[in-house]
């Protein structure tokens, strides 16, 4: 489950070994996640730069600086626009429901395009400085100039679908904008958690704020795809729960790595989440066990941790553990994982049909950072 | 051009003198501007408040707030959720070209959503404490809810033309998020010219600044109306060019007001925008006329106001004037006028028809503040 290998470097796994597990997932080349997301890049950043390209010179900097494709000073940059994971999503929902993916290249972008003005946004509030290993915009350019670049992207998204005569546009648009409410409420509830005392936080509402602000997008964008491969509303909300599902499982897995995470394959210090005093699944499934332990961490979790106290945060990650914080994690990812897959079968029964989207529900769940 | 009379107040004037007078506009029942905005109201209301009690509770009490129906401890407040211009715009458009106006009752529901959205976002930039005389929601809610609560309005306004079955949704909503690109860029400029010399500030930027900022929705909300009325791609241009050029006249007038207004009609201290060394339009115009008095004022406005120095403010407006910026202002608000009649005429060569957005026009250039 804390297996963080890169996906350039991971070797193909034998199935049915733990939690996480897809079990079954047909491994032929079509289906290898590398090559579904280099593919899904490739047919979505010409569109993607089509419409960034379109916008006025102030608002089109800011966006070029974000995506990776120009530095701070406009020069051009080699670019690392993330993995796109979403537009895959969408394409590769599209393919297992018998569509034509290059029929959803522009609503692939538009779903890219709501996942960075949400990225631009929660950065500036979050005062989170660095993200794909750059200077987030808002260091860069300004509170005022990140806001406006946010906005601008989540009306371009908009905008794709709009222009978009594909008869399934408009039901994507109104998923995507109901979706973009679902990612606010998330965002909103993920604030107001962080500011609360870690003994009054539940593990229901974390769970709940976890499906907002991750598992809705990953939902929206596969059931866009239902939508443009003109499946029904059962077939849509099915493959939403596929992504939602998965989602959640994404996120309990990220959250046990960042407390267990080896630093030389994250690229982030150890324990960052616990220095930083964050209210992780984990940690809350800990707080929240009636345990010694969990009392014990309630403490720990309220004093400051001096610079480089590494013992305390060791300490802190083995009280987690023995609270039974991670088995927890793993347990209930490897729940959510077996959720995504029974919506997945739901929405796509047959199973060859299906690999795509199974080999991105498994490369979000075992994701590098 | 001053006229700061409130539109409960005003009472009907003869055509015909001075700039902004829109002669010749038949002055029936069905054309009174107030008459025109508290039905737009009554119409819009009930659709503004479905979609925002749709919304998840932390999204919608900020929203609620926003709009004036509910104080901050979330009790019910009688309301001022502005004058409703837009959605006015919108279901005038309509009529005015054989349009239904009840078929278009979510679009401008949408469009005032948009305009909610932006006012949202503008107060946390520009750290505005007061909208509507009340405190801004970024004031009560944190930065963080404010942005939130606006990008839920953006989606909302979507979401609503996603969701109108009528053929001219996509249009509309593909005119709705290129507009918001244009206000973005145009709020942009706006902080970029706060942030520079008076002398480095260009008439032409600000006129451009003005025209993105303000007409750009005014033109879309006029233009949506004739998409929603079936009318031509010529026609919609037509209006969208009526609207942004009634709003730069608008914009022109407001800047006058903004300097010589009285304060007892405006609601706000005399001379506010020279205390806040405004790079308004007369003032801009003041400073680029190639006058000693451009000189003086560009030489006042680098120094600070101690407070309450009415003395240093009643000079500045002298000066302004002197260098010929108060009549440049009215000259170019009526020139504006005019060019926005000439679009009308071109949309709608009937008089008669085109009253409700001539009478319009008129309020929103004379309004009270």
């Amino acid at each position: 489950m804390t297996d963080t290998t890169d996906m350039t470097e991971r070797a193909p796994r034998p199935p049915g070994h733990g939690p996480g597990d897809l079990g079954g997932l047909p491994s032929g080349e079509g289906y290898e996640a590398a090559e579904i997301l280099a593919s899904a890049r490739l047919c979505v950043d010409p569109e993607l730069r089509a419409a960034i390209e379109s916008l006025p010179g102030s608002m089109r900097r800011i966006a070029l600086y974000h995506f990776g494709w120009e530095h701070a000073d406009g020069t051009p940059a080699a670019g690392n626009a993330g993995k796109a994971i979403r537009p895959a999503l969408v394409l590769a929902a599209v393919r297992a429901l018998g569509g034509d993916p290059l029929s959803a290249v522009r609503a692939a972008a538009a779903v890219e395009l709501t996942h960075n003005f949400t990225l631009l946004h929660d950065d500036v509030m979050d005062r989170d400085a660095t993200r794909r290993h750059r200077p987030t915009a808002w260091t860069v350019f300004g509170d005022a100039d990140a806001i406006l670049a946010g906005d601008t992207l989540q009306a371009l998204a908009q905008r794709l679908l709009a222009e978009d005569p594909h008869p399934g546009a408009p039901a994507a648009a109104a998923r995507l904008a109901t979706c973009v409410v679902e990612l606010c409420a998330g965002q909103h509830a993920d604030c107001a958690l962080e500011d609360r005392a870690p003994d009054e936080v539940s593990l229901a509402e974390c769970l709940a704020m976890a499906e907002a602000k991750t598992g809705a997008l990953l939902g929206c964008a596969c059931a866009i795809g239902a939508v443009y491969a003109g499946a029904g509303a059962d077939t849509a909300e099915a493959l939403d729960g596929f992504g939602r599902q998965a989602g959640l499982a994404f996120q309990l897995i990220d959250d046990v790595i960042g407390i267990w995470g080896d630093p030389a394959r994250t690229g982030k210090p150890a324990r960052a989440d616990l220095a930083a005093r964050k209210k992780s699944l984990p940690v809350v499934a800990a707080l929240a066990s009636g345990t010694p332990e969990g009392v014990e961490l309630a403490r720990l979790y309220g004093r400051e941790t001096a610079e480089g106290a590494e013992r305390d945060l060791e300490r802190m990650a083995r009280v987690v553990e023995r609270a039974g914080g991670r088995d927890w994690a793993q347990l209930h990812a490897a729940d959510r994982m077996s959720r995504a897959l029974g919506e997945l079968a739901r929405a796509v029964p047959d199973p060859e049909r299906a690999g795509g989207l199974l080999a991105l529900a498994e490369f979000v769940t075992r994701r590098a950072h």
